[in-house]
């Protein structure tokens, strides 16, 4: 059946449930260049204000879905477990993750992205290894899958390219943040790379996409279901973002950390999210033999990892990159860590040029921020709160200026109980 | 003050009110390129379906206005008087209105347009009189309204280019609907060209943009408040178009019925509507001493008709273009004529010719149709009702099918009260 841009924009805008046939067609058209992104960015707009069904927004995902290429692992001795996050601040967890996951006897293909404002991107992390490349073809992916058990690596061209269109046009019209549309843009990917399990780490708080718990479980549960009606066993952690992961925001220093994770120490907070979620993914997977924190203890976890970035052709010895300047902000009083902004710590770290602010800039593999205390810590006046990182210092001052009023220092002795770092599960 | 597009966007998006400043940039910036048309269109949409203050609707007017060049009639002697209709099928209003008002005291510019869709265009209309040309400088233009007393013409490409591109935008994005683009786009460039005072005729009913009488309210509120505000005296009348004005729809068939009209003849309710409007009209441009009745009684009305008609190149003798073919559509049955749909009516004149699909498709001079019986009416079976007129017969069929269901024969004798043509004003 054909229609027209028209009369699809206007049943949605007058808040009509649009029919599996116009929505088959508009994803299609759009894809080849029928309907103009003039017309799709106002249909966008009135998803976002109008909503969508449950029904429109599988339709919707099973039309991107076949705008493209399906991927199957299905050849693979191994069952496929999968992990998305919808992005945050200090967010490496893929990094130690993905290697942990493939050494308690699961395939762990992890297509990811680029970063694009103030969250850094897994694949621009992993570039600051010498010799590391994103970029594989289908069938050196399964090689590696079938071999090493996990591999990180860029989405090919061919997956859901009605999404890879509408996400750039979202990201310019101010229609980003419609769950329907953010819901469907993954799944689409997630389904289409065949994977046979995925659990969806959902950021909610200041330095997330989604601001606030409500949102955020409306999203994981749109996407719980999307993938459940899809087949893929489907699981979401709803974690918190107020505070930004750990103790590192930039991509070479991400690694290092990720690092001390697979060598049996780093942050606490990394090694519960990082526990957590590999649970969740082993029991998606059907793996209920095997406990995750002994792969991580014995060392096999590090064993994946080295073979992980070698396979890409990676050299997990050779020193990481260190940015050229630091800049040290001393604690300017005696008192309790009580707010670290997750938000702040994004910023600062992307002005020092650890994330680009057009998808076209580079990143320096260096930059980013340290912070010395996390909530709950004990500071002395003048020691060391942060230090910034970058290769071009003329960006310490914007940076400095993202943090101020970024943390919270209550006076000596003020009790601090942590939130909890999983706040929901959606299943 | 420097914005950007998304910035507007999300304001617009999330129901806030815009300031001033960021109404001003993105017209300017829109106009020059810098706002894309799929960023004007997301935020056109989030306009329609959020709303706008009649202080933005005012400040978005005024910015569109500042897009272009302003004119002046103060040099005139007379005082001007400008009339707006919505659109409506079979609305040659303007045809008789503006020689008669001039012919009563006062100086008519009618800056008009060309149709697209089932209302059929002003200068579509005139065009089919041999050698008339709808383009004229703006020197031409104020001759003609200093010696004539009218001119109907094209507008200049001057006046509100903002609104030229983004009426063109919203066309193919699914947002015409909505009330403040709709004023702001007819206002900016009634005000832009410097009339002292306006008379809207808004129509009401099936044929017409505005359905409902609450919606045409509301419209006609919203621009009359633009007007006032801006120093043009301006007052709405809102008129029925549940059923076509006059007998015709086409464009040489309206010249025609015009100049039946003009010569004291035509049907009832056009020269009522005529003379409404007239009257309205001098009251506005503060002309009290004359019956606009008398004027068309005395053949005054005419004689400026044919000066207008002269000054831009027409000639007033010569006959007017017929169709080739003709169809006619007799009375299935004796009855009461009950209904007449203006909707119907319209898309069958669209489809004989006597309108374009495409901006760049030419009309048909000779294409419409003819109704023989008006609401009210008695009919005989097997007397016509409809006469077809295209010079494409393979059009006759797709009309037909627009006619059906388009009228309503009620038994004969069946009481029928016509509603009013004036449904309600607005000052």
């Amino acid at each position: 059946m054909t229609h027209d841009a028209i009369e699809v924009i206007l049943a949605k805008r007058d808040a009509a449930e649009l029919s599996d046939s116009q929505i088959d067609w508009v994803i299609d058209a759009y894809t080849r260049g029928i309907v103009a992104d003039e017309q799709m960015s106002a249909l966008a707009m009135a998803i976002l204000l109008n909503g969508m069904s449950r029904h429109e927004i599988a339709r919707w995902t099973s039309a991107m879905i076949a705008s493209g290429e399906r991927m199957s692992f299905a050849g693979l001795s191994r069952p496929t477990a999968d992990k998305h996050s919808t992005g945050g601040v200090g967010d490496k967890i893929t990094l130690p993750l993905a290697p942990l996951v493939a050494a308690c006897g699961a395939a762990v293909p992890q297509l990811s992205g680029r970063g694009l404002g103030h969250t850094g991107g897994t694949l621009d992390k992993l570039e600051s290894i010498a010799g590391w490349r994103a970029s594989l073809s289908n069938e050196e992916m399964l090689a590696q899958l079938d071999s090493v058990g996990a591999v990180i690596c860029a989405a090919g061209d061919g997956l859901a390219p009605a999404d890879k269109k509408l996400y750039a046009l979202r990201d310019v019209t101010g229609t980003v943040e419609a769950i329907p549309l953010i819901a469907s843009s993954i799944m689409s990917k997630k389904i289409a790379e065949g994977t046979g399990s995925l659990v969806l780490d959902v950021k909610v708080g200041s330095g997330a996409f989604m601001k606030s718990l409500a949102t955020a479980r409306e999203l994981a549960r749109t996407m719980v279901d999307l993938g459940t009606d899809a087949g893929v066993r489907t699981v979401a952690l709803l974690t918190d973002m107020d505070t930004p992961l750990g103790l590192t925001a930039g991509n070479a220093l991400e690694v290092a950390e990720s690092i001390d994770v697979l060598a049996g120490g780093g942050p606490a907070d990394v090694v519960e999210l990082t526990l957590a979620l590999a649970r969740e993914m082993l029991a998606a997977a059907g793996i209920d033999d095997v406990d995750p924190a002994d792969r991580l203890a014995d060392g096999s976890a590090m064993d994946v990892w080295r073979a992980m970035i070698a396979g890409q052709g990676g050299d997990a010895d050779a020193p990481l990159p260190v940015a050229r300047e630091q800049h040290v902000v001393p604690a300017p009083a005696d008192g309790v860590l009580t707010r670290l902004d997750a938000m702040a710590v994004g910023l600062a770290a992307w002005r020092l040029g650890a994330g680009r602010e057009r998808k076209e800039d580079s990143v320096q593999a260096g930059a980013g921020v340290v912070w010395h205390a996390r909530p709950g810590d004990t500071v002395t006046a003048g020691q060391p709160l942060f230090t910034l990182h970058t290769d071009t210092p003329e960006r310490f001052e914007r940076a400095l200026a993202a943090l101020e009023g970024g943390y919270h220092l209550a006076p000596s002795g003020t009790p601090y109980t942590p939130p909890p770092l999983v706040r929901d599960r959606i299943a």
